[in-house]
């Protein structure tokens, strides 16, 4: 490497780290976001000229910024090791390309909203705050599991009894778990239920048990992720605060002393 | 019992014990779940023969992975003692009865569905996770004996009251139960309310009283179970983490150091 | 007092205390609650009949069994200021009282309801809960009062603003108040929303805002209860399952160690 | 200052601490708040000025009350950095504007609601319960901001894609977020999302995704919140409750214990 490029990268790694710097990439993302809801609105053809080339600006900021993230990583490769990074990468690119077909549009329009979620890649309290959100997940999967199950043995019981009775409701075994769902959230599941009564009185007992084992296994699940959280913070909290010595330190402190005193005598 | 079935036995218990085995026994239960599900959609009758015939052959195989289990049996009665085992034979021994009459088509395939729950019985964590949920219920008993008893007295109460406002909610006290029910739910409970209120305008004391004591009563058998499930959970970390010495032998080795100090006196 | 009448008392402190005598009044108490549900059902005259009948004989009954409690009592005083005794000789003396008028059948009716609280009183288990339960309210008191004052501005702000575009959901201050309930149980309260938003647009920071406060302080109320629950557990089971010497005790006895030692040079 | 002045201030400042005149204080709010509640009633017009009259007394009532305060304050300064003071002044200044306009009446009345907040301002414990409430928000600084940006993606997404299927519900970012927090209280939601899953059959994966999403982040503040309160209670109880040497004290016993026996040799 020759001083030239190294004396160009460590003035590149000053900008990335710069604090102000960091400030006016959350700023523009923010723009971004409100020109991606601006959008929305009802607007005036001259606006939307200007709102378009603002959203080329913002592109090619945003392809700036990346670039000068990559160029102030010593090691190329590591860069595309972090998920982010590729994120942001594939955002830029997709805004690069030039659209024309009308349906294309509608895509192009849709990656831009992700943007937004650039937010999360820069700042870094919200980075760490979605890894702790995404870490509780493993741990939910075997009840995850168990919930699956309890819906697919619902499902297909609600889709081989029920389909005569409300084809758009129970047709097949997808349609009949979306409709649990809708009874898991309580919404307008007695309409569900009186409609299946009427041919079935006692169906009552598919919907009330379906409930019961539903908000039993939540439950677990929530009682599940509420005991690690307050175990690993406990456990965090005692390490952090807590350099006291340990009952098994001041076991073999006692223990020394007898043995002096029992080798004096 | 001869060399050779001693032999056979052995082989049993190693292919049972196999982890190969077991994974191709979950891989046989979770395509005997899709064709249950493939069963639900509109599907050609060249579908629903080859349908059938791989029921009939997964039909088969459990046959055989449960004789096998048997076989692989040192005591055969200890077996039967084992409630999934009893389960999943019966539910082999219902799918092999081969049905005729469209009825019993219907029974069929609703058997056939509990095949699902086999993954349970299979799948050890799954089963541990069972048994825990089922294990919290019995400490739940005197909270949910207090809340039939407020249903029950509500019901009677809405039964005899509201009876001749709607008898299609209110007729009886087993159809005012569900009806309170859905109002503990939420679900178009102001309708049910508002209906009432028109010939008994103080009715909304009954369904305000009995909103705050059913959610009061829920949300204590809620805390019932974190609290229970925190201690034991607690309890256990305890017991695996912690090879520290107790503060009593800490207690007794101060009073031995102390004897020794004046018996040495 | 006659020795006569003493071994009477004697005879009855044996009965009242007898597990069998508990165990078959509580199967009348069962019974009883039977014949209130069986009643709300479509009966012949002739089971009518037979029901009234059965009806005396279980306020006979429970008269009985209040007669003995009342004589196996042995200050007659100290009966009375127990409440669970007042309540369970109200419902029986109401019970007694014929009733010919049709308007006050429906009142005897709806006292014979209360006899299946007498389960609560009878049982001990089920009284011991619900004296926790209610231990728990107090604890909530101000934060009701809040929750209360809250209900009370949102209300008399929607009786004043709101009151022309529907006057059945926000005619006075408590109409107002029973709709801000619905609201809070998410029970259709975007349609009461949409028709408020037609006049004032602005309107859904008046929903939005009074749904965040009440969730934010239900959670609250919750969360308090929780946090007692579980210390008030902690420091029972700690007493409770904890002999061990506290460490206050361990400093004790160090110190007069090294009194000993010390005492000794 | 002269003796006078000086007296006068004593004499207020007894006034101001005295119990009853507390009692005195908050007996006038809860009466406000029932003159507030009654004029939402249909009442006659010889009621209206009574209430009118007694509205003029309350306002009296309380300007003399906070000049009193004022007055009592011996460094005048700081009674306005104190926000409560200062609210309580504003409705007071309010209030007494004499108001001919018939608009200006209604935003006349609206203040006078608020007159019930001073409940919180004069009770102490109401105010000490509102200050813990307000101190747990910031911690779920992110955790809102993170769900605020969920929020957005989705409603953007649905602003673009819905629009044309439903525009009351999707017309623009804003109207979309509205009908997302809907879909959150899962108020009617199957409505929202059957609609639009005539257009798109996969537009469940959207409605599902996002209940998962904010199902998740929502479940993650509450555990967020109740980890933090449960803290620090047992800190704060266990400072209270525990004045038993620290285990570290006693460890520094048994060192000194050492050198004693150490040194004698």
């Amino acid at each position: 490497m020759s001083m030239q490029t190294a004396t160009l990268q460590n003035k590149l790694i000053t900008l990335r780290n710069n604090r102000l710097f960091e400030v006016f990439v959350v700023s523009v993302i923010i723009f971004s976001a409100l020109v991606i809801g601006a959008k929305t609105y009802d607007i005036s053809a001259t606006t939307l000229t200007i709102i378009s080339w603002l959203d080329m600006a913002i592109t090619l900021f945003f392809a700036l910024e990346i670039a000068i993230r990559f160029m102030a990583e010593e090691r190329k490769r590591r860069f595309f090791l972090n998920g982010w990074n590729v994120f942001d990468s594939l955002i830029v690119i997709i805004s690069l390309i030039p659209i024309e077909n009308s349906e294309m549009a509608l895509v192009g329009r849709l990656v831009r909203i992700f943007r937004v979620l650039r937010m999360v890649s820069v700042v870094p309290e919200l980075r760490e705050l979605l890894n702790s959100l995404l870490s509780a997940l493993p741990k939910l999967g075997y009840v995850v599991l168990l919930m699956f199950i309890i819906f697919y043995i619902y499902g297909a019981f609600g889709a081989i009894l029920f389909n005569q009775i409300n084809p758009v409701l129970w047709g097949d075994i997808s349609i009949s778990m979306l409709t649990l769902f809708r009874v898991m959230t309580f919404e307008d599941w007695t309409d569900v239920m009186y409609e299946t009564m009427e041919v079935y009185p006692l169906s009552w007992l598919y919907f009330l048990s379906f409930i019961f084992l539903t908000a039993f296994a939540f439950l677990n699940m929530v009682i599940g992720i509420v005991v690690s959280v307050v175990e690993e913070e406990h456990q965090r909290m005692k390490q952090e605060t807590n350099p006291e010595p340990t009952i098994t330190e001041l076991h073999h402190e006692i223990v020394q002393l007898r043995k002096l005193l029992v080798d004096r005598q």
